[in-house]
């Protein structure tokens, strides 16, 4: 999984039928240790996280493994919110 | 997902039977501050976009999981049309 | 899909049994612009490709839904031969 | 697969049901040299692994391959723990 | 498929159960010209290589299409032991 940021959200009306009602964010990649990068992914949020929350996304077929995601053409997936993470004993990132 | 705005098509009569009627697009790569990059993908259209529109594009297996797909030679699908998106509270893009 | 010139071939005589009597193909892989990159894979022929010639190469578990390479160890397949691609209706490319 | 060193540990609370009780660590990318890059991975142990070892990581739908990860949305697994590696018959690595 | 050379041995001994008994190889890639390059891949030996030989790599759920990987976390497989390849006409490789 990666480690990124939600800064924003996404608005599709157009879409696969199977699609509807999910949430799209959009998620800044994060260095491990903590600094953000250029990279992003737009990723479907299974676990209720907001902009400013530090998310894991799983990627690929695992991505379609919440109920949310089910069978539905998703390749990103917030599976879980961090509450902390910290590298060689030093806390890296806590969440407020 | 990524986003990337259409910006051609391809025609190819030559192909894996299963993948006739499929209509094939190429997808520009936009940063998240939609800025264009070099990068593209060539990808299958699910929800009639057309060239100039921004989109999402689904990777992998989750390619296949849309009712045009199904089963078929695909690894990257359009699966949605972008109407607008925002990163922290700033408009980066809207649908005209 | 990514779009690339076939520009050579591979002979693997000691392989998985299930391989045995497909052809293999060097793609190069070409920009949008069509222009050539140091970027190559091998791929599994399905329509009948020859060298020279512009295809579209399938990846991942995709790579496994033609006829020839179904449940085979093959990650990417040459699922079309390309006859024209146009950006922003300009031709890039035209098969002779 | 990778080979990535355990560098540090995420503890996230809010995620999707199905993860519960796995264990999240942080994998650092080291080349085949044994040097640490800048690239990391959070993957879920499936083997006791702990901060300091060398790990190998398999991803995508083959990290779900474990009895632990076995349809959750995990795209990267902690499947082993290295003993030891050498190139060209010099030992790069060896565990302690 | 990706090319490279077998370089090295990589011994794990504390790994998830249905691993046991593979080969495990690290492999480096090389150009389309047979030159090597700094990436790398950790491969499961499916077609008895060894040190020194050029192969074909299939990594993604494809690398559990051979008998001995099949249903295990194993991202990566050699499945081809290379004979020879051209480019345009002209060898790259012949191996001994």
């Amino acid at each position: 999984m990666i480690l990124g940021k939600v800064i924003g959200t996404l608005v599709a009306s157009q879409k696969e039928e199977s699609l509807n009602g999910l949430k799209f964010l959009i998620v800044r990649r994060v260095t491990v240790d903590n600094e953000e990068t250029s990279g992003y992914i737009v990723a479907v949020d299974a676990v209720g996280a907001g902009v400013g929350e530090m998310v894991m996304v799983a990627s690929g077929s695992s991505a379609r493994l919440t109920r949310l995601t089910d069978k539905r053409p998703c390749d990103a997936v917030i599976m879980a919110i961090v509450d902390t993470w910290e590298l060689d004993g030093v806390e890296k990132y806590r969440k407020d």
